[in-house]
């Protein structure tokens, strides 16, 4: 599997991501794009986006909206250029920018945008958790009443299970991805766990997360601190065909690797629940592709829609052995400081998980930490890059690798 | 704009488009998939797809299901083989085709499956209508109240202001594709229209369909016979790298012309109503592509949502002059004895229009009619055919070029 044409990225955007009660869809999506076309160092006009990819799961359901692609490329002004969307449930931003990496390898375009967006808080929580219900298997499901934490906490009980997993290990991971969101402007929360436990006048952080009411159980044994939030936000990004790459930028990040795997849908369907297939498949064929070991790879944002996804995804990457996940992040190699960093930007724990967006929301902290512009969480020294997105329980997951080297 | 490399069609089937009350969306992607397979001549087995693109509008409002490209991968034995859910609205089928061709043309693929479906019929029809409507820009359209029936009505008032054209004319595109779907054992309506007003006493098929209670007025001017049906169905194709068709068949089907537009999604945003810019851009991109004038396209399939569209379509595509396409089909140009037969499949007026799935059909019938297997629809000598496939009322739109010759 060998791409026809290299592609590069030479721009990526996004707005904040949180509650944005007096923006629509479309405003948001324009601000990210707005953003990104603003972050091509030069010669870049937004009329040279031949093609637009959209990520976005369900603004049918949250907005009562579909054909939502032709619909951002007008407000941004985009048209006549096609504009498709694609849908993965969370990983729609990651498959959406993998087609524009497809579309560009294929020849038939130098230039695509891509993007993603999703507007969730428009809902009550409980419709909003009804429709995100929609990327399970909802007949046998959805509808028996297996909501996202519930399926989440069956990967953990399994987890826990199999490999002596503590419940505070995936603390440590709530934990560390608050920081790192914590100095990260466009996070949906600007502060520590630390912080807010102080706020409530506890002194001792693990006292905090123990407390049923600061931290109620949401499905035995995620605790809201274990759940990503429900989020507003759009995020994008430019592909160009590599040899057209340094027409935009002295630094461009290349596109080494994509990878995307499917698996069934309902955990039932699952011989195993403390590993994702789909994202062994999607892993195995980006490390190919790009000619890399896990080991190789510096930094990763992962799919945290719950800390249990993160643990899992550090095991299915191959960055720590099968079961090890749990102690590598409460000895903090998962750290800014560990010899890992997983999910610098805060993760979509803390920077908020707009479905549709949070693939290209990790691509957004990856432009940045790859070219040294990621201010107070900045890796030093970042040349090879993993961005690692999922669908629901893991029906889809897409990978993508990134490198400051033309391959 | 020039493809890395060439695509051939060697496979495609559909499920009888209708009412299937019995079956679920999944079992429909089944069979359609089992009949694709079973359509390829040799050395054949579904094991070797390697990705699957699914064209799907709504299922999160039909079905309250999202997240259904893996879905049907997993019911159809593809896992772990990626699967991605592409949404245009009504164009989901031509574009999911279209993500295919892209994907083969980048080298990451040789084979790959296009599928689409919709289940459509669970909903009461008023319920059905309104997730449709969430193909129009809803703030601005649905919410005001201006349904799909509506909005076309205005595209064929706008029609007949300018060009004089009839609404006799547009009756006749009615007749003559009931005509073509009687003979289609997959169609939805296995009757002309002059069968039906036999059977309703009227002698005269004018009569029966200027009789306001035999041919209801849905929205002036269009009436019952005007718009097409709500449907379920899937449909299903096979596409192979161009170097790589002959181990399949001796007959592949070429695609030498692809192209995509896209225009605002409310009419209120657009110059003129009787014309789709959207349609006018694929087209050109497809001609350009392939090679061709809209003088050498034998056949063509195009976008009959309405009788309107059809119209228009058949001017958009450049077949018939700008206010001509009705006098062309009431002279009977566009039937089957005609110089430009249009949709020999019944078209989605009377094969039906399952939305995910009818970009698909059409490019079944354009498989069977390029291999001289469309039975009594077959057109004599066909080489070269295309495709038009629109979302909503033209926000999006896909065109397609088939040749029996390789380009």
């Amino acid at each position: 599997m060998k791409l026809n044409r290299g592609v590069a990225l030479v721009g990526a955007g996004m707005t904040k991501f949180g509650r944005h009660a007096d923006l629509s869809s479309r405003e948001l999506f324009v601000e990210a794009l707005n953003k990104t076309s603003a972050s091509v160092d030069r010669n870049f006009d937004r009329k040279m986006i031949q093609a637009l990819f959209l990520g976005n799961f369900t603004s049918d359901l949250f907005e009562h909206q579909g054909h939502t692609a032709p619909l951002m490329a007008d407000w941004a002004g985009l048209c006549p250029a096609p504009a498709t969307r694609v849908e993965g449930a969370c990983a729609s931003g990651g498959l959406a920018f993998r087609m524009g990496v497809l579309a560009i390898a294929s020849g038939l375009y130098d230039v695509v945008g891509v993007g993603g967006y999703e507007k969730m808080t428009g809902l009550p929580t409980p419709a909003a958790t009804d429709a995100l219900a929609c990327a399970s298997d909802t007949s046998y499901e959805g509808i028996p009443g297996a909501t996202f934490p519930g399926l989440y906490a069956m990967m953990a009980v399994a987890h826990m299970r199999k490999y002596g997993t503590k419940w505070d290990m995936l603390a440590k991971i709530s934990l560390k991805n608050h920081r790192n969101g914590s100095i990260n402007p466009l996070a949906q929360f600007n502060k520590s766990i630390e912080d807010i436990a102080k706020g409530k006048g506890f002194t001792d952080v693990m006292q905090f997360l123990n407390d049923p009411k600061s931290n109620p159980v949401v499905a035995w044994p995620l605790r809201l601190f274990d759940c990503s939030p429900i989020s507003d936000g759009a995020a994008a990004a430019i592909l160009v065909a590599e040899e057209k790459a340094k027409e935009f930028t002295d630094t461009p990040v290349y596109i080494t690797g994509t990878g995307q795997g499917s698996a069934s849908m309902g955990l039932h369907d699952r011989e195993e629940f403390t590993t994702l297939p789909s994202a062994m498949e999607a892993s195995r064929q980006a490390y190919k592709m790009a000619g890399v070991s896990p080991k190789e790879i510096q930094i990763a944002e992962v799919h945290d829609c719950f800390t249990i996804a993160e643990l899992i995804a550090t095991e299915d990457l191959g960055f720590f052995q099968r079961g090890e996940g749990g102690k590598a992040a409460a000895e903090g190699r998962t750290a800014r400081e560990g010899d890992r960093p997983i999910n610098t930007s805060g993760g979509l724990k803390c920077k908020g998980h707009p479905v549709g967006a949070s693939g290209v929301g990790q691509i957004v902290e990856h432009f940045e930490q790859l070219r040294g512009t990621a201010g107070g969480r900045q890796i030093p020294d970042v040349e090879l890059s993993l961005t690692h997105n999922v669908g629901g329980s893991g029906a889809t997951a897409v990978v993508h690798i990134f490198s400051t080297k033309k391959p």
